[in-house]
């Protein structure tokens, strides 16, 4: 098993490792690829991720991605684009699940939402042309990339609480007609209990009733939106961990960026790194595994060492230390 | 001055006269034009708006407008965007402001934020084609549109507190960094304070920190989601006004929809739709009366007299009764 490491810049070089220590704990006959990309490797190269890079992580089983700056630079390509969509790593699953202990903005810790977001096409399509005056972008909704998107949510759904929520604004974007009537199609062949909310209404429900939702299913941007939004009810970015998937590859990295601005000072939050660790260990079939490393994030909030943007005072090297006793003791 | 009124479908029936009742309290010089548009129209007729009513609309000053229905059928033409796209009702103002006594989804009730929603481009081009298996949407951005929300959202914030927030998602959309850059450049000519936002932090972040922002300008649906998001946080949809403005005429509306569920029974909270009356008010140059509007809501709901959404027992009937002895006698 090949697993290619892309730590990035900012905090992407601290939670990285720290997710590989917890990850290291289990002795996994996993080759680890480190690979260099985004801002750094740009600077130096002028090039945030070449055709060589992509070959090689086509060659990898899966990756561990940290987080990468973005300079406002026009030329600059993104390295995370780049590698969702060369790899067709079709499905953005994001946990929206609470940490007991940590309350979020509106204090309600009682929901579970998996949102699965569409991650090749929508806004994402790169198909635009930005003039003087005017510019376009190109948004697209497909039969296939709705299909594939929904199959993935209605198979979570079955091992969760079998109710999938089919985000969309087909009231103004009449492709987005194509996308929901697609996605209900599969769930209605998967015996799913399905919805449908417009993108705005979900918004607003989300912050207000979240407990009411389980799987979501949502076009790129809406997904990428949503999801931020979740990041709020949970309490924080620094806790959501994501998996890009595709047929036979995955991508796991947290959601949050590469936070410049508290990078290399070692109070970065691991959680969101490590728990992306867990849905590697998933992915990798192995769930007592990666039960033991969520308990042991659930267990060191617990136990008070946090970092400071939970309102705690524990560096980065602390917290993962405890990670690493917690989950070699179990 | 004229006034269309159109109740639309649902509550609109009820919210609308209920509004109107407030805004007679002052013996305006006001001819109220009374329009049949929405669902009901469309169930006699085949038609949810005509030319003809468009005609009528053009030659009002302004509209005080309810909600309406919108049937899942493709012929079906909307009338929301309809009026807002032929009147070219450009600038969409939806403040989110906390009513005293009210608390949102957070708790938090220390903000007062101005969407300020680009209202004619973006994704409601309808330029789209929806196949059996592909479909697209054209999403546009142009320096006029962007120059002219730009520089209405700070004609606002020089009022308020000086500081504007752009919306964009430019590490994606490119076409965005057209909205961006021409919002930066216009809020740099009215020395207004700016800063930007990608669309997903700022979900993000209104949840978490609502009191950092003053006015945020939008793309349309950027705006869309957040300003239903600020419903949340306000409390309920039931309490947003909004206005449409254009270089001269305006058209108000409560954000919130038809409410088909709970239609018909007598309460449905009027606050949104009077709060638009107080916008109206205030576009017609009258703020002493817009604020005794205000006041009369928000004493209303100090005085308990709440409709079920609030968690009162009050009626839309008692509500709008207390909302007209106030005003009356202030
Ligand atoms: C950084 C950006 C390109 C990315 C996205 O928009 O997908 C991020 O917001 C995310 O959610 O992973
Ligand atoms: C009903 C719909 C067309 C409308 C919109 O998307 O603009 C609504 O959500 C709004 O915010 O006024």
């Amino acid at each position: 098993m090949k697993l290619a490491v892309i730590e990035g810049d900012g905090v992407g070089r601290e939670v990285i490792p720290a997710a590989l220590q917890v990850l290291d704990c289990f002795d996994l006959p996993i080759e680890k690829i480190p690979l260099e990309l985004g801002l750094g490797k740009w600077e130096k190269t002028g090039q945030a991720i070449t055709d060589a890079d992509i070959e090689i992580l086509e060659d990898c089983d899966c990756i561990l991605f940290g987080a990468v700056t973005t300079p406002a630079d026009p030329n600059y390509k993104s390295v995370l684009l780049t590698i969702r969509r060369e790899l067709d790593l079709y499905a953005n699953i994001r946990p929206l699940k609470p940490i007991k202990g940590i309350k979020g903005a509106t204090g309600n810790t009682d929901f579970d939402i998996l949102v699965v977001r569409e991650n090749t096409e929508g806004l994402y399509s790169s198909i635009e042309e930005v003039g003087e005056n005017e510019a376009w972008s190109k948004r697209i909704i497909t039969r296939r990339a709705s299909e594939r998107i929904a199959q993935v949510a209605c198979e979570y759904a079955a091992r969760r609480a079998n109710h999938l929520t089919i985000v969309h604004k087909s009231n103004v974007i009449k492709a987005d007609s194509l996308f929901l009537n697609t996605c209900r199609d599969v769930a209605h062949t998967h015996n799913v209990i399905h919805d449908a909310m417009l993108v705005d209404a979900m918004a607003y429900d989300m912050v207000r009733s979240p407990e009411k939702y389980d799987v979501v299913v949502a076009p790129n941007l809406y997904g990428d939106i949503l999801s931020d939004l979740g990041g709020a009810l949970v309490g924080s970015l620094g806790l959501l961990p994501s998996a890009n998937i595709g047929e036979k590859q995955a991508f796991f990295e947290p959601v949050h960026g590469s936070a410049p601005d508290i990078a290399g000072r070692g109070v970065a939050n691991p959680i969101a790194a490590v728990l992306s660790v867990a849905m590697l260990l998933d992915w990798l079939n192995r769930p007592e595994q990666a039960r033991i490393v969520r308990e042991a994030v659930e267990t060191s909030v617990n136990e008070n060492i946090k970092t400071a943007d939970l309102g705690g005072n524990s560096t980065t090297a602390e917290v993962t230390e405890f990670l690493v006793y917690y989950v070699q003791s179990n």
